[in-house]
């Protein structure tokens, strides 16, 4: 039982998941595809290297995932295969892969070379789809276990997009960013529970605003912006059955703060 | 082949679908799994309750149901397994299975009694997210057949939640409600063919305006509020190509009301 | 190892598409299903067709393609299979296939006759849902082998369709259409990359405005309307990280031209 998991901008209006399952199913109709979103915003690079950065724990050893925010298809960007934690991640390097390499600091990447394509049988790359040319089969041949990362091209240095895990600041304080927004209106942060856990009694601060930090959406009263450590193990600010996002007007790359308390 | 169906308000925006889906594969993976819809407006049980009374008819003797709108999620909130018809839905007890479990009057629920993590190896609930801590992992084992519902706990007596069968007044009006707006701004209602079949040329009112009672879409005129027996066997109200909830100006929950005719 | 695949206006706020699921892997659980898209709007007819058009190079011989895109459910429209290209689509004759027929002149459509119901021990028919109860058992019956598209009923002469392959005019001037507009907002037209081809430097015309002809999304400067042969070897109009439907102010079925340089 292998999983390989999907990751696009592509949405849902168009048959472009479709037609990638296509190339997956006819070189790997063992695996078990598991779709995570294809409704990042156009172009949301950073959306999509948080959300695998906090996936990974969900899947197991083995686990393939293909991401696909490319808007440099057809372009020099370099495609990618990193290995972190047990799993490979496939996607162009525009800085989608960033933060997990640096969350796991023995991972690897390999750049895909140009031998590649003969040793897997790959069309002719067009110009404007390389997730279905080139991305897709080559995690499908992966998730089947026929190549290995090493065998793709030499070990890259990947760049190192937009995000970055919460840190500590020389002050002591400890900064992080809104990584998404979810559906709810869910504020999720790059600041990790064991980061956080550093702090006694920690102080959480969003657009100049106290945010109290409780177990679970329900310790909130109605419309209090609340923060909680999720199911992810990252902070996230919420609105119990309301929307974090429009109460604090936030939006993603905004800054979190977490202080020891003054005095 | 034993299908598993999901339901929730998570959204396709976020990989929480595809997180519940890592779960249920890991355990089961010989499973059929279909997704009902991840598109209810957030918190919306009443939605997920209309749905599954709908569709269970479409499903076969064996098929488990998953549904996770769970605003309690943290809370005191039982989570519960409804036997109902041959199949059985997993659910937080919020009401999500209230219409359901009237529907079916031999139904039987049973509450997840705090044994069951042990007995299945579930790992330790997280405060936001049980719907991939214990739900999904539950309904894969007892798609399986590797538990059963009787053996997860007690008899539980289910919240009633706010929908339920249309139901004939002491006047002879037969009353219900919308349960849900379908895409096409189609009103499905909560009175059944089989009610509605008792009365001799009915006469359907909604909002102060009688509503024709046709056979198919293509009876209506354009524009026209129209109604007709759906192929779930519910009353549903339409607009030819249009959109009855547009020009009804309607909402879930709002009542529709059926007469025997004047004289 | 056969696909199925899907296309619909159903969305997915609603079951309609696990339902038909259902009956697919009631009937033939080893299918390979794959969904293209179910969120064409509502009752859009040429979309549905455009995109089956575009998406059967990416699929092997033996997929079967179900589209139900079907105002005219319950009323006198037949359905019926296309064979085409080694491949079979099931639809109804609402003009949906009219261009992948005209694109595979050797194609042959036969209409589903009132025999296969019992043949295929199909439930009686809805009078809102053909989808369910005839199309969605027929093409996966279809998939599984156990009946062919000549066995279904007489060959069907189908409905023509709001579009067809861009064409040469009198004047030699090339003319297509915009078939659909993708998440993007880039415009894919009827224009395929062979009959571009055979004009020397063309000059691409949309909204009387001209259009540079590139290789990739990359080679547009920011904001230019720029045209580039796709993946799917049909002329595309796109603007770099942007939007070229809203740049162009542009719908489905505006013209596209395509001249010979003056002079």
């Amino acid at each position: 039982m292998t999983i390989l998991t999907l990751t696009s901008d592509f949405g849902l209006h168009d048959p472009y998941v479709g037609i990638m399952k296509s190339r997956i199913v006819q070189r790997a109709p063992q695996l078990q595809v598991i779709d995570l979103t294809h409704q990042l915003e156009p172009f949301a690079i950073s959306a999509a290297g948080y959300w695998l950065y906090c996936v990974q724990p969900q899947f197991p050893p083995g686990t393939v995932h293909l991401a696909v925010v490319d808007p440099g298809v057809g372009g020099e960007r370099a495609v990618v295969v990193l290995e972190a934690g047990g799993q490979c991640f496939v996607a162009p390097d525009n800085g989608l892969l960033g933060l997990l390499a640096q969350a796991w600091p023995a991972s690897v990447a390999y750049r895909v070379g140009s031998a590649v394509g003969a040793r897997l049988a790959l069309p002719t790359l067009s110009a404007t789809f390389h997730g279905r040319d080139l991305m897709a089969p080559l995690a499908a041949e992966l998730a089947a276990g026929r190549i290995t990362p090493a065998e793709l091209g030499p070990i890259h240095r990947l760049g190192s997009g937009a995000l970055r895990p919460g840190q500590f600041q020389p002050d002591g304080t400890l900064l992080g960013v809104v990584g998404v927004i979810d559906r709810y209106g869910n504020l999720l942060t790059t600041i990790a529970a064991s980061a956080l856990g550093e702090i006694a009694n920690p102080r959480i601060q969003f657009g100049g605003q106290c945010v109290r930090l409780v177990r679970t959406y329900l310790d909130g009263a109605r419309d209090e912006p609340i923060a909680l450590i999720n199911s992810a193990g990252m902070l996230e600010l919420a609105v119990r059955e309301g929307s974090a996002a429009r109460k604090l007007n936030a939006r993603a790359g905004d800054p979190v703060v977490v202080n020891m308390p003054a005095g």
